[in-house]
């Protein structure tokens, strides 16, 4: 595992991705912009910005041993060349769920939702990156970065409407979806 | 569950509680301060400061169901009027900790090191509050503040010396022993 990496994602006229659409999921959504800038660490984004989103990788919090072995074996890492499309999905989750014991979040995620195995489906087409941000007084809980290969579209949008139907989802108040490409 | 919420923990030469001596265990130490103030949010304390630690509580993340519900029925808070006494112990764990997969880290915390079970034992004696700092890219990962009357000085010291000789504190990599009294 790499160190907890701080990263930010700048939204606003510079940077690599171009901004193909933010839609609202659930709850108010993010102001349009064109490009997005990710930066790592504290550094500064370039340029003026719209709308910065601060997360940080973490441990893993729900994934057990013989999950995490499966997950390393089957995925591949993020800036792949043919991944020229991506996503941000930010999301919060209500006070219901940060109020579970660990065993009660657990049972939602995985044996009720299967939120890793439907992620290892998709594997290794749909590389990912979690950020957590609720420690940090951030707006959301977890921003989740996406990285696809334009033949992977729709495959992508099954992973993210399966995810949307399960137990897990109901405890979600506060989702955006920013689609990019390069 | 209260939201999250950001505690500074400030030593310097201001606040209600007196540090009585700052201990290394494990690693090294911090300096050693006359005054230490706990200041909630982003507040800055009042006064120079030698040091200052920040945390912030979180949701549990080891804790079952029925441990969690034994646990509110027996605690107490903090600021009850008899607690003249405190520590404030600041930890690290190692990277070794952080690679564990979620099911091998609850195995050392409590199948094998009994962390919640040595914890209930000591309640309501021993009040405490966990804040979790390595999201915020601060030196250690946790800082526990504990809280007791002078007749349960004895059973602090036995609480912190059953947890330093669980299988969990080979994992602690940087530790420091901060007491204090008011």
């Amino acid at each position: 595992m790499a160190p907890a990496l701080l990263t930010a994602f700048v939204g606003g006229q510079e940077g690599p991705w171009r901004v193909e659409r933010i839609d609202k999921v659930i709850g108010p959504t993010l102001p349009k912009v064109d490009r997005l800038q990710i930066v790592s660490g504290n550094d500064r984004g370039l340029g003026r910005s719209l709308w910065v989103l601060r997360g940080v990788t973490s441990n893993m919090r729900y994934t057990e041993r013989d999950e995490a072995n499966e997950l390393s074996a089957r995925q591949e890492g993020l800036g792949r060349p043919q991944s020229s499309m991506a996503a941000l999905i930010p999301i919060r989750k209500s006070e219901a769920w940060w109020e579970l014991a660990q065993d009660e979040r657990r049972a939602v995620f995985e044996e009720q939702s299967r939120h890793i195995g439907i992620g290892l489906e998709f594997l290794p087409a749909i590389a990912r990156r979690l950020h957590h941000c609720r420690e940090l007084g951030e707006p959301f809980d977890f921003l989740t970065w996406f990285e696809y290969a334009p033949e992977d579209a729709q495959r992508f949008e099954d992973l993210v409407g399966r995810l949307r139907s399960t137990p897990e989802w109901r405890f979600v108040d506060h989702e955006v979806d920013i689609r990019l490409s390069r």
